[in-house]
């Protein structure tokens, strides 16, 4: 299999750092392929405007939707973002590994996601959701926290870590077809000291390992809603 | 009073555009003074690490926190971080304009988010949620969407704006202290019309006239968590 790592941490000595070069090392050793998009190390840009395009349909006015139309008619899309399609093409799974940063992901992965996600060559046109262009992929989350888990729990002060996840998980990664994993997340890692750091890395270790069997995340299908995308189930 | 208008989108011309253009006279026919940050227009550069920072508390190890908490310390925040601190410092009513992109704010208001909201200067040491710095002060979202308002409800196919939203009103805003007005929010821009347009510039116009009345969203109080930040009620 292919596997695609999107890294966002600025500190190669971080416990995210270890996190992706254990499961590079962890997948390669299990006969998969992996690539890193190691953003911080790329100098990624994550400003998304005109900079996105070699190409440009309405010089007046910038839509961004029209020009990624245009772009993915005409192969108009800007080198770095192309670069980064292909491996999302070429991949057939999808790893995101960051900090958890105001209970979302860094500006600079939000960048990837902006800019690389297009309308045309990535969704639109009754592509998306289960009917997505990475249909048949499969996605996760691997991210590390400030705080312990019980405060990201229903009744803990920050709010039920799965539902600030779901943005991303649902909004972003489902989008554009995934079918997306639980996320594997190191609670509180500045503050639980190495042993709990060992066995962070052991937990991440044997995800990896069973990555292919792991049951997906359910969500509805487009064929629970009707025609205003309103679920027809109670 | 003072509003800080944080303003995330490329395009001037913009529907975003009008309503930063409509706030901005709105508020300052009404006596209050108004200051923007234009996130592209100012060229914001979201990306987080040393940049953030004139000084270095540790150049072996990059930990963000360990740099903002000594860059509080010794006035050691880059100029353009800075600057908009000192806007913060300033302000009465921040308001965050931004097009929902990828159910969430663009990478370039993400950045301003993690770059700017230091740990020390502004949030740390039991200053967060209604003990936070800005307590007091209000803020509000106003964005814009692709899709139409049912898409956006409990059973609609992308999921309860307010649950989307949840990660920025109280895991940002709240977070640092401020009381949080509910989102103003200009469904389906492209799609509606000039007739649904104009009407939406009415109803910003009427919500930022009565700002200052608006009741804010109801969260728990930190009264209401125990040591172990788990809310005490049912």
């Amino acid at each position: 299999m292919n596997v695609f790592i999107v890294h966002a941490h600025a500190e190669p000595k971080s416990f995210n750092g270890a996190l992706t070069r254990l499961a590079q090392a962890t997948l390669e050793e299990a006969g998969h392929d992996v690539r890193v998009s190691d953003l911080y190390a790329m100098k990624f840009d994550p400003v998304s405007d005109r900079r996105n395009f070699t190409t440009t349909k309405d010089a007046a006015y910038f839509k961004q939707q029209v020009e990624e139309q245009h772009a993915s008619k005409v192969s108009g899309f800007a080198p770095d973002i192309e670069a980064e399609m292909e491996k999302l093409d070429w991949c057939d799974a999808l790893i995101m590994q960051f900090p958890l940063w105001w209970f979302s992901i860094p500006a600079i992965l939000k960048g990837w996601v902006d800019r690389v996600l297009a309308m045309g060559r990535i969704y639109g046109l009754g592509k998306w959701y289960d009917n997505g262009v990475f249909k048949g992929k499969r996605a996760m989350l691997s991210l590390t926290t400030g705080g312990p888990e019980p405060m990201y729990s229903e009744k803990g002060l920050n709010g039920n870590i799965h539902d600030i996840l779901f943005h991303i998980n649902h909004g972003m990664l489902r989008f554009v077809g995934f079918d997306v994993l639980e996320p594997c997340i190191a609670w509180s890692v500045a503050h639980v000291g190495d042993e709990q750091r060992r066995a962070y890395l052991e937990a991440y270790r044997r995800r990896l390992l069973t990555f292919w069997e792991q049951e997906p995340i359910r969500y509805p299908s487009l064929e629970d809603y009707d025609e205003n995308f309103m679920l027809r189930k109670p």
